[in-house]
């Protein structure tokens, strides 16, 4: 019965991690990223662990230096179409590019995908920014990074609109008169902009959530502003405990700037806890996770943000090299703050790409031990939550079996759903259609007349 | 242990049917395109009763004249890939356009699909007759009729050679080496063509179906050469035994024109039976049926083939109007028949409209009667099975409990799944990869050497 503000919980679920080297820990199935089995485990987990929503990352260009968990994944919307028939609360994040898909099947598909999970849909909207991307869908160039987030505000803004096509109760279902729907509330969209041209409207009714719960990711500038105008929740990835809070206040204060209520946007940093019963069992298990990181995979991991940068080329204990524009085109907000890191501190090649591929220390520990760090960062304006982006293949396990208990006692976390959509989890309200009219009251009507 | 040639069948699933006026039937549930629940339970039917596959149709425009079952719906790739994590043996077969996608992401979604479903997926590829898509995707103009069906050609080569981007033993999973897949076991597709340029890889392992289903439905000139060299399995809506049998016969002479074993494609023509267990209860589900169409409904539905055309604006009791080219650059081949139709009987534009939405009395009778129509068609070249498109909301559940047992007393159908891949049911084989060497036999090293 406490109205105490609680953590938002998410997890996300990619079958051979978020490392190069992750699939070669003893116990890893290398094959987990195909294997329905392991996804349908881990978002069971999730659930049984009340978490808010299960999260797929994504990404649209492969190659032969590719890391493992991008070369061979499942599609987002198919695999959370199929969580979907096997769940009934957890919410169901599916990464979607706005750069190289049209905004009617993506409407379509995550509003078919609320249908189907009766309301637990959410999109992480992403950029892409591997420029390699656009030899896949016939593009003659990858779209410059300022023009990728104008195609995003467009796109999204279309998507929206698109998902208000129906009228709530736009169904009459009248089968004596044989009228199916209201006229008048059905709406084209007669979207004409910069990038898209979509006339609407969209053939699937308006779903329970009024509309799909937007998530996005970003850090430059420029992405820093289409989150805070646009995301329900933010997906972000952070360097300790300062670097997060200054990232939260900002971003609760640029969504006040878009007129926006900050309750209404949860930040939500992606964390890769190591948990073990006791000091010994805490050692042993960041010492596998440290093992799963070779120099030449950090060295091309560290490489992505930079458009696949070859790094290799450069002598691994000189100092970090020059780079110049580098990264700006690509992940500008992730590639600007390796090189101000390597900047900052002074640090060799070798340095920062360990740095970014090996496990931190902020979230490794006893239950109890993660448990404080995690209250630590929720109750001093640095996270509404976290996102559980486990290390080990048990790690998911070991975090809801035994970390989840310890924020339940402490009341931070829930113990059981009070609602069953993706937005009753996060708290948010179902927007209003925009073409709906308020109802008339009688004395509004006596007003009238 | 029988050898016997045996029956397809195929079940349509489409929450308020096929035609304008059946949502209106007492024991229709007018929400059902969007109810998960009664996809579940049809598709759950289908598997019981050993069905080849379940197919869900689709279209991308509506606007207010659209019938209710165009209006709102599932999109098929979500709702198919929720259905695959609830069934195990039964076929998964989804409509996508090319016209209005990428080869790149079509392929990704149905290799997925496959993945999820252990080797389900089939792609019913169609080319979209509704002039209106266009407006939906930012594109100046529908592409004409000609030319759809040349980008169907090449949209279906880019995405079979998609899955083929891996070979079946590309993933090495040596941990102890690192070797993630086998160096020259992954291919890049390079293609750049008339209207599509892709380079891959694909970014998800080839699956177990080596290649997903193809499905077409072609009745024009190139639809049916198109249906003939790529198709594995065809659905046809047939004017009766005779025309079905031509049907059958050209297309499978195609077939073998294109150098392929006309065995291995399945001519499945989409039938509507109506089911009652004695003469009265026969005519009552017929006469069911009969009412839910309306001449207003089949003046509307007469015009889908020829691009949405008002029929309304003709006389209903003067001869068939002349239209000329009309209908030539939305569904050719079924525009054609409805104008050759009319003019070989002289018919009125009631008649004609009544004939298409009617329903048809091939297939109406007792479990006994309509199994012989069944066997009659299929034991004198007309089909090799059927797509069973129920008219009546219990019309899947009538057919499979009563007609399903008296074909599998006769030898004509399976009693049991004998596999449980897609492939399995239809008796298709998996196709080699087009990268992949022949395995060196001991004598044919010791040839080379």
């Amino acid at each position: 019965m406490s109205t105490q503000r609680q953590l938002k919980l998410g997890a996300m679920v990619h079958g051979v991690g978020h490392g190069w080297g992750e699939w070669r820990h003893p116990q890893a199935r290398p094959n987990a990223s195909t294997d329905f089995g392991f996804y349908k485990q881990q978002t069971q987990l999730a659930e049984g662990a009340k978490f808010d929503f299960v999260f797929i990352a994504d990404s649209l260009h492969i190659h032969e230096k590719s890391s493992p968990h991008y070369l061979n994944r499942f599609e987002p919307l198919t695999i959370l179409s199929a969580l979907a028939a096997l769940t009934s609360n957890i919410g169901l994040v599916a990464t979607v590019t706005v750069s190289y898909t049209e905004p009617y099947q993506v409407a379509r598909q995550f509003a078919s995908l609320d249908h189907i999970s009766d309301g637990r849909a959410g999109w992480n909207v992403v950029t892409s920014w591997l420029s390699g991307t656009a030899d896949n869908f016939g593009k003659a160039e990858h779209p410059p990074h300022a023009v990728r987030y104008r195609i995003a505000q467009e796109h999204v803004a279309v998507v929206k609109g698109l998902w208000d096509s129906w009228e709530d109760d736009a169904f009459a279902y009248n089968k004596q008169t044989g009228e199916f729907f209201t006229p008048g509330k059905l709406h084209a969209l007669e979207h004409k902009g910069e990038f898209f041209s979509v006339k609407g409207p969209l053939n699937i009714a308006r779903s329970r959530q009024g509309q799909p719960v937007i998530f996005q990711a970003g850090t430059s500038e420029d992405g820093r502003n289409f989150a805070a105008g646009n995301a329900d929740a933010i997906f972000v990835s952070a360097e300790g405990f300062d670097e997060a809070r200054a990232y939260y206040q900002d971003l609760k204060k640029r969504a006040q700037g878009f007129g926006r209520d900050a309750r209404e946007l949860s930040i939500l940093p992606g964390i890769r806890p190591i948990v073990g019963r006791d000091a010994t069992e805490v050692e042993d298990r960041y010492q596998q996770a440290v093992a799963l990181v070779s120099i030449e995979d950090a060295i091309v991991a560290l490489g992505r943000p930079f458009n696949d940068h070859d790094f290799s080329q450069y002598p691994l204990d000189a100092p970090f090299p020059e780079l110049g524009d580098l990264g700006a085109n690509s992940q500008k907000g992730g590639s600007d703050r390796i090189k101000q890191l390597a900047r900052d501190e002074g640090l060799t090649l070798r340095e920062v790409a360990l740095r970014f591929s090996q496990p931190r220390r902020d979230f490794v520990g006893t239950p109890e031990q993660v448990a404080d760090a995690i209250e630590h960062w929720f109750e001093n304006g640095a996270a509404d939550g976290f996102i559980i982006n486990s290390l080990l293949p048990d790690g998911l396990q070991y975090f809801t079996e035994r970390v989840v208990p310890v924020l339940q006692q402490r009341g931070l976390f829930r113990s059981e759903y009070s609602g069953n959509t993706l937005r009753d989890n996060l708290g948010l309200p179902v927007p209003a259609n925009r073409y709906a009219r308020p109802v008339a009251t009688d004395a509004a009507r006596e007003a009238v007349a």
